[in-house]
Protein backbone atom coordinates (compact mmCIF):
# COMPACT_ATOMS: atom_id res chain seq x y z
CA UNK A 1 0.00 0.00 0.00
CA UNK A 2 1.26 3.14 -0.73
CA UNK A 3 2.36 5.84 1.96
CA UNK A 4 -0.83 8.03 2.61
CA UNK A 5 0.45 11.81 3.23
CA UNK A 6 0.76 13.24 6.51
CA UNK A 7 -2.02 14.60 8.01
CA UNK A 8 -1.99 17.87 9.66
CA UNK A 9 -1.40 17.82 13.56
CA UNK A 10 -4.46 19.62 14.24
CA UNK A 11 -6.45 16.95 12.94
CA UNK A 12 -4.36 14.24 14.24
CA UNK A 13 -4.52 16.31 18.17
CA UNK A 14 -8.31 16.34 17.80
CA UNK A 15 -8.75 12.44 17.09
CA UNK A 16 -6.74 11.04 19.65
CA UNK A 17 -7.12 9.82 23.23
CA UNK A 18 -6.27 12.84 25.28
CA UNK A 19 -5.91 13.60 29.08
CA UNK A 20 -6.16 17.14 31.11
CA UNK A 21 -3.58 19.53 30.25
CA UNK A 22 -3.32 21.07 33.86
CA UNK A 23 -3.19 17.27 35.07
CA UNK A 24 0.02 16.69 32.94
CA UNK A 25 1.56 19.92 33.57
CA UNK A 26 0.77 19.48 37.90
CA UNK A 27 1.95 15.46 37.34
CA UNK A 28 5.06 16.51 35.72
CA UNK A 29 5.97 19.18 38.45
CA UNK A 30 6.01 16.17 40.88
CA UNK A 31 8.38 14.53 38.53
CA UNK A 32 10.92 17.35 38.88
CA UNK A 33 10.19 18.09 42.32
CA UNK A 34 10.79 14.34 43.31
CA UNK A 35 13.91 14.23 41.37
CA UNK A 36 15.38 17.71 42.74
CA UNK A 37 14.58 16.00 46.50
CA UNK A 38 16.35 12.75 45.05
CA UNK A 39 19.04 13.68 43.79
CA UNK A 40 20.02 17.14 44.77
CA UNK A 41 22.40 18.16 42.53
CA UNK A 42 20.95 20.46 39.75
CA UNK A 43 23.22 18.96 37.14
CA UNK A 44 22.09 15.35 37.68
CA UNK A 45 18.30 16.07 37.63
CA UNK A 46 19.07 18.07 34.40
CA UNK A 47 20.51 14.74 33.30
CA UNK A 48 18.02 12.70 34.63
CA UNK A 49 15.06 14.48 33.01
CA UNK A 50 16.74 13.95 29.46
CA UNK A 51 17.13 10.52 30.39
CA UNK A 52 13.60 10.00 31.08
CA UNK A 53 12.66 11.91 27.74
CA UNK A 54 14.86 9.44 25.67
CA UNK A 55 13.20 6.52 27.30
CA UNK A 56 9.24 7.56 26.23
CA UNK A 57 10.77 9.13 22.89
CA UNK A 58 12.18 6.34 22.36
CA UNK A 59 8.59 4.61 22.46
CA UNK A 60 6.53 7.94 21.52
CA UNK A 61 7.92 7.39 17.71
CA UNK A 62 6.12 4.56 17.14
CA UNK A 63 2.53 6.31 17.99
CA UNK A 64 3.77 9.40 15.85
CA UNK A 65 4.38 7.25 12.27
CA UNK A 66 1.50 5.10 13.02
CA UNK A 67 -1.09 8.03 13.72
CA UNK A 68 0.82 11.14 11.49
CA UNK A 69 0.64 9.26 8.08
CA UNK A 70 3.91 10.90 8.07
CA UNK A 71 6.74 8.03 6.36
CA UNK A 72 10.22 9.24 5.61
CA UNK A 73 11.34 12.97 5.18
CA UNK A 74 13.76 13.61 2.24
CA UNK A 75 15.90 15.47 4.54
CA UNK A 76 16.66 16.72 7.97
CA UNK A 77 15.12 19.91 7.39
CA UNK A 78 11.81 18.34 7.11
CA UNK A 79 11.96 16.54 10.18
CA UNK A 80 12.95 19.43 12.10
CA UNK A 81 10.15 20.68 10.48
CA UNK A 82 7.40 17.84 11.08
CA UNK A 83 8.70 17.86 14.72
CA UNK A 84 7.60 21.23 14.70
CA UNK A 85 4.52 21.42 12.82
CA UNK A 86 3.24 17.77 13.44
CA UNK A 87 4.80 16.73 16.74
CA UNK A 88 4.29 19.43 19.26
CA UNK A 89 0.51 19.61 18.06
CA UNK A 90 0.04 15.90 18.12
CA UNK A 91 1.36 15.48 21.78
CA UNK A 92 0.91 18.63 23.47
CA UNK A 93 -1.20 20.91 21.35
CA UNK A 94 1.10 23.59 21.15
CA UNK A 95 2.30 24.60 17.55
CA UNK A 96 6.40 25.25 17.02
CA UNK A 97 8.20 26.95 14.37
CA UNK A 98 11.92 26.36 12.94
CA UNK A 99 14.35 29.01 12.48
CA UNK A 100 18.09 29.42 12.73
CA UNK A 101 19.53 27.00 10.36
CA UNK A 102 23.45 26.76 9.53
CA UNK A 103 24.42 26.63 5.89
CA UNK A 104 24.60 23.04 5.63
CA UNK A 105 21.38 22.36 7.33
CA UNK A 106 22.17 19.91 10.27
CA UNK A 107 21.42 22.26 12.88
CA UNK A 108 18.04 24.34 13.51
CA UNK A 109 16.12 26.19 16.59
CA UNK A 110 12.85 25.34 17.38
CA UNK A 111 11.11 27.95 19.23
CA UNK A 112 8.02 26.67 21.00
CA UNK A 113 4.88 29.65 21.30
CA UNK A 114 3.43 27.69 24.21
CA UNK A 115 4.74 25.41 26.99
CA UNK A 116 2.42 23.26 28.71
CA UNK A 117 4.77 22.08 31.13
CA UNK A 118 5.69 25.34 32.68
CA UNK A 119 1.95 26.80 33.29
CA UNK A 120 2.23 28.03 37.18
CA UNK A 121 5.69 27.03 37.60
CA UNK A 122 8.73 29.72 39.33
CA UNK A 123 11.64 28.24 39.96
CA UNK A 124 12.98 28.63 43.06
CA UNK A 125 16.94 30.42 43.48
CA UNK A 126 18.28 27.29 44.84
CA UNK A 127 17.28 25.69 40.89
CA UNK A 128 18.78 28.67 39.01
CA UNK A 129 20.84 25.97 36.69
CA UNK A 130 17.51 23.63 35.96
CA UNK A 131 16.56 22.77 32.58
CA UNK A 132 13.39 22.28 34.05
CA UNK A 133 12.19 21.25 30.37
CA UNK A 134 14.48 18.77 29.79
CA UNK A 135 12.56 16.03 29.07
CA UNK A 136 11.42 17.33 25.85
CA UNK A 137 14.96 18.06 24.51
CA UNK A 138 15.10 14.05 25.36
CA UNK A 139 12.10 13.21 24.07
CA UNK A 140 13.24 14.67 20.41
CA UNK A 141 16.63 12.95 20.53
CA UNK A 142 15.00 9.55 21.41
CA UNK A 143 12.42 9.45 18.73
CA UNK A 144 14.90 10.50 15.96
CA UNK A 145 17.36 7.78 17.09
CA UNK A 146 14.82 5.48 16.44
CA UNK A 147 14.60 6.62 12.69
CA UNK A 148 18.66 6.72 12.32
CA UNK A 149 18.77 10.20 13.04
CA UNK A 150 21.88 10.95 16.04
CA UNK A 151 20.96 14.24 17.52
CA UNK A 152 22.33 16.59 19.72
CA UNK A 153 19.10 18.90 21.40
CA UNK A 154 20.03 21.40 23.76
CA UNK A 155 17.45 24.57 25.13
CA UNK A 156 19.16 27.80 24.18
CA UNK A 157 16.27 29.64 25.64
CA UNK A 158 14.15 29.10 28.29
CA UNK A 159 11.66 31.46 29.86
CA UNK A 160 12.26 30.28 33.34
CA UNK A 161 15.86 31.22 33.05
CA UNK A 162 14.74 34.44 31.56
CA UNK A 163 14.57 34.38 28.19
CA UNK A 164 12.15 35.62 26.35
CA UNK A 165 11.42 31.81 24.47
CA UNK A 166 11.56 28.86 24.85
CA UNK A 167 13.61 27.71 21.74
CA UNK A 168 15.71 24.28 21.25
CA UNK A 169 18.68 23.54 19.31
CA UNK A 170 18.27 20.77 17.43
CA UNK A 171 21.81 19.12 15.95
CA UNK A 172 22.23 16.29 13.72
CA UNK A 173 25.23 14.11 14.20
CA UNK A 174 25.07 11.83 12.00
CA UNK A 175 22.54 9.72 10.34
CA UNK A 176 22.35 6.50 9.05
CA UNK A 177 19.54 5.89 6.20
CA UNK A 178 20.40 2.42 6.03
CA UNK A 179 18.70 1.65 9.42
CA UNK A 180 15.60 2.95 9.23
CA UNK A 181 13.49 0.65 10.73
CA UNK A 182 10.39 0.93 8.94
CA UNK A 183 9.53 0.41 5.41
CA UNK A 184 7.58 2.55 3.29
CA UNK A 185 4.96 0.05 2.62
CA UNK A 186 3.66 -0.94 6.44
CA UNK B 1 -24.01 35.53 41.24
CA UNK B 2 -26.37 32.44 42.09
CA UNK B 3 -23.57 29.52 41.16
CA UNK B 4 -24.56 27.57 37.69
CA UNK B 5 -25.32 24.16 37.80
CA UNK B 6 -22.64 21.22 37.60
CA UNK B 7 -21.77 20.87 33.25
CA UNK B 8 -21.24 17.03 32.44
CA UNK B 9 -17.66 15.60 32.23
CA UNK B 10 -17.93 15.64 28.84
CA UNK B 11 -18.76 19.01 27.95
CA UNK B 12 -15.82 20.10 30.31
CA UNK B 13 -13.26 18.04 28.67
CA UNK B 14 -13.79 18.86 25.45
CA UNK B 15 -13.53 22.74 26.03
CA UNK B 16 -10.40 22.47 28.23
CA UNK B 17 -6.87 22.30 27.79
CA UNK B 18 -5.48 18.71 26.92
CA UNK B 19 -2.33 16.79 26.09
CA UNK B 20 -1.73 13.49 23.98
CA UNK B 21 -3.06 10.61 26.32
CA UNK B 22 0.14 8.41 25.42
CA UNK B 23 2.38 10.99 26.01
CA UNK B 24 1.19 11.63 29.45
CA UNK B 25 0.83 7.31 30.44
CA UNK B 26 4.38 7.42 29.11
CA UNK B 27 5.31 10.11 31.33
CA UNK B 28 3.70 8.58 34.55
CA UNK B 29 5.62 5.04 33.78
CA UNK B 30 9.06 7.17 33.61
CA UNK B 31 7.78 8.45 37.50
CA UNK B 32 7.50 4.83 38.76
CA UNK B 33 10.40 3.79 36.76
CA UNK B 34 12.33 6.65 38.72
CA UNK B 35 11.02 5.83 42.00
CA UNK B 36 11.40 2.00 41.72
CA UNK B 37 15.07 3.11 41.62
CA UNK B 38 15.89 5.94 43.58
CA UNK B 39 13.69 3.95 46.60
CA UNK B 40 14.28 0.69 45.52
CA UNK B 41 11.70 -0.67 48.28
CA UNK B 42 8.11 -1.38 46.46
CA UNK B 43 6.15 0.07 50.03
CA UNK B 44 8.27 3.30 50.06
CA UNK B 45 6.97 4.20 46.11
CA UNK B 46 3.54 3.22 47.04
CA UNK B 47 3.85 6.27 49.83
CA UNK B 48 5.86 8.22 47.49
CA UNK B 49 3.32 8.02 44.40
CA UNK B 50 0.43 8.32 46.95
CA UNK B 51 2.08 11.66 48.67
CA UNK B 52 3.06 13.05 44.83
CA UNK B 53 -0.87 12.38 44.26
CA UNK B 54 -2.10 14.42 47.20
CA UNK B 55 0.24 17.58 46.08
CA UNK B 56 -1.96 17.22 42.83
CA UNK B 57 -4.93 16.66 44.05
CA UNK B 58 -5.16 19.97 46.60
CA UNK B 59 -4.19 22.05 43.68
CA UNK B 60 -6.32 20.13 41.19
CA UNK B 61 -9.60 20.67 43.03
CA UNK B 62 -9.12 24.54 42.07
CA UNK B 63 -9.22 23.37 38.39
CA UNK B 64 -12.41 21.21 39.22
CA UNK B 65 -14.37 23.82 41.18
CA UNK B 66 -13.62 26.50 38.60
CA UNK B 67 -14.36 24.73 35.50
CA UNK B 68 -16.96 22.40 36.58
CA UNK B 69 -19.80 24.96 37.95
CA UNK B 70 -20.06 22.15 41.11
CA UNK B 71 -20.28 24.42 44.08
CA UNK B 72 -21.13 22.48 47.19
CA UNK B 73 -22.50 18.97 47.24
CA UNK B 74 -25.11 17.99 49.98
CA UNK B 75 -23.26 15.13 51.06
CA UNK B 76 -20.78 12.51 50.72
CA UNK B 77 -22.63 10.37 47.90
CA UNK B 78 -23.33 13.55 46.07
CA UNK B 79 -19.20 14.33 46.26
CA UNK B 80 -18.73 10.47 45.63
CA UNK B 81 -20.82 10.85 42.46
CA UNK B 82 -18.86 14.23 41.13
CA UNK B 83 -15.53 12.18 41.31
CA UNK B 84 -16.66 9.35 39.22
CA UNK B 85 -19.06 11.21 37.11
CA UNK B 86 -17.03 14.63 36.00
CA UNK B 87 -13.84 14.24 37.77
CA UNK B 88 -12.15 11.32 36.31
CA UNK B 89 -14.04 12.31 32.99
CA UNK B 90 -12.92 15.83 33.08
CA UNK B 91 -9.25 15.19 33.57
CA UNK B 92 -8.40 11.55 32.43
CA UNK B 93 -11.69 11.54 30.07
CA UNK B 94 -12.75 7.94 31.71
CA UNK B 95 -15.74 7.22 32.80
CA UNK B 96 -16.40 5.36 36.62
CA UNK B 97 -19.26 4.57 38.61
CA UNK B 98 -19.83 4.45 42.33
CA UNK B 99 -21.17 1.04 44.31
CA UNK B 100 -20.41 -0.46 46.97
CA UNK B 101 -22.40 2.04 49.62
CA UNK B 102 -21.95 1.20 53.37
CA UNK B 103 -24.95 1.58 55.44
CA UNK B 104 -23.90 5.12 56.78
CA UNK B 105 -23.31 6.75 53.45
CA UNK B 106 -19.70 7.43 54.48
CA UNK B 107 -17.39 4.42 52.19
CA UNK B 108 -18.26 3.36 48.52
CA UNK B 109 -16.24 2.10 46.02
CA UNK B 110 -15.47 4.08 42.90
CA UNK B 111 -14.63 1.53 39.22
CA UNK B 112 -13.10 3.13 36.46
CA UNK B 113 -14.12 1.63 33.13
CA UNK B 114 -10.72 2.66 31.67
CA UNK B 115 -7.57 3.64 32.84
CA UNK B 116 -4.66 5.20 30.98
CA UNK B 117 -2.56 5.08 33.22
CA UNK B 118 -1.82 1.34 32.76
CA UNK B 119 -1.38 1.39 28.58
CA UNK B 120 1.25 -0.84 28.17
CA UNK B 121 2.09 -1.81 31.56
CA UNK B 122 2.90 -4.95 32.87
CA UNK B 123 4.47 -5.37 36.42
CA UNK B 124 7.89 -7.42 36.55
CA UNK B 125 7.90 -10.49 39.80
CA UNK B 126 9.41 -7.49 41.50
CA UNK B 127 6.98 -5.27 41.97
CA UNK B 128 4.37 -7.47 43.01
CA UNK B 129 3.49 -5.30 45.63
CA UNK B 130 3.47 -2.00 44.17
CA UNK B 131 0.08 -0.27 43.53
CA UNK B 132 1.05 0.95 39.91
CA UNK B 133 -1.90 4.10 40.03
CA UNK B 134 -1.40 5.01 43.62
CA UNK B 135 -1.03 8.39 42.20
CA UNK B 136 -5.24 8.62 41.74
CA UNK B 137 -6.06 7.99 45.27
CA UNK B 138 -3.71 10.18 46.57
CA UNK B 139 -5.30 12.53 44.05
CA UNK B 140 -8.61 12.15 45.30
CA UNK B 141 -7.69 12.10 48.78
CA UNK B 142 -6.12 15.86 48.58
CA UNK B 143 -8.42 17.18 46.57
CA UNK B 144 -11.35 16.04 48.75
CA UNK B 145 -8.97 17.44 51.64
CA UNK B 146 -9.55 20.80 50.39
CA UNK B 147 -12.92 20.49 50.45
CA UNK B 148 -13.08 19.43 54.27
CA UNK B 149 -13.34 16.14 53.92
CA UNK B 150 -10.34 13.86 55.47
CA UNK B 151 -10.66 10.65 53.36
CA UNK B 152 -8.75 7.00 53.51
CA UNK B 153 -8.80 5.95 49.63
CA UNK B 154 -7.20 2.67 49.09
CA UNK B 155 -7.25 0.35 45.85
CA UNK B 156 -9.25 -2.93 46.56
CA UNK B 157 -9.29 -4.62 43.34
CA UNK B 158 -6.13 -3.80 40.80
CA UNK B 159 -5.94 -5.35 36.88
CA UNK B 160 -2.44 -4.96 37.33
CA UNK B 161 -2.54 -6.98 40.29
CA UNK B 162 -4.87 -9.71 38.71
CA UNK B 163 -8.21 -8.55 39.71
CA UNK B 164 -10.95 -8.22 37.01
CA UNK B 165 -11.16 -4.35 37.82
CA UNK B 166 -9.54 -0.92 39.15
CA UNK B 167 -11.72 -0.55 42.05
CA UNK B 168 -10.59 2.68 44.37
CA UNK B 169 -12.89 2.19 47.97
CA UNK B 170 -12.99 5.86 49.66
CA UNK B 171 -14.07 5.98 53.02
CA UNK B 172 -14.85 9.14 54.47
CA UNK B 173 -12.81 9.74 58.31
CA UNK B 174 -14.10 13.18 59.23
CA UNK B 175 -15.91 16.35 57.46
CA UNK B 176 -15.15 19.78 58.86
CA UNK B 177 -18.09 21.97 56.68
CA UNK B 178 -17.50 25.12 58.78
CA UNK B 179 -14.08 25.55 57.11
CA UNK B 180 -15.09 24.58 53.28
CA UNK B 181 -13.16 27.52 51.64
CA UNK B 182 -15.47 28.36 48.97
CA UNK B 183 -18.06 30.47 49.22
CA UNK B 184 -21.08 29.51 47.06
CA UNK B 185 -21.56 33.11 45.05
CA UNK B 186 -17.46 32.96 44.02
Amino acid sequence: MAPVGPRSGDAIFSSIDRVNAELFTLTYGAIVRQLLTDLEEVEEVNKQLDQMGYNIGIRLIDEFLAKSGVSRCVDFKETAEMIAKVGFKMFLGVTASVTSWDADGTCCSIILEDNPLVDFVELPDTCQGLYYCNILSGVIRGALEMVSMKTEVTWTRDVLRGDDAYELQVKLLKQVAEEYPYKDDE
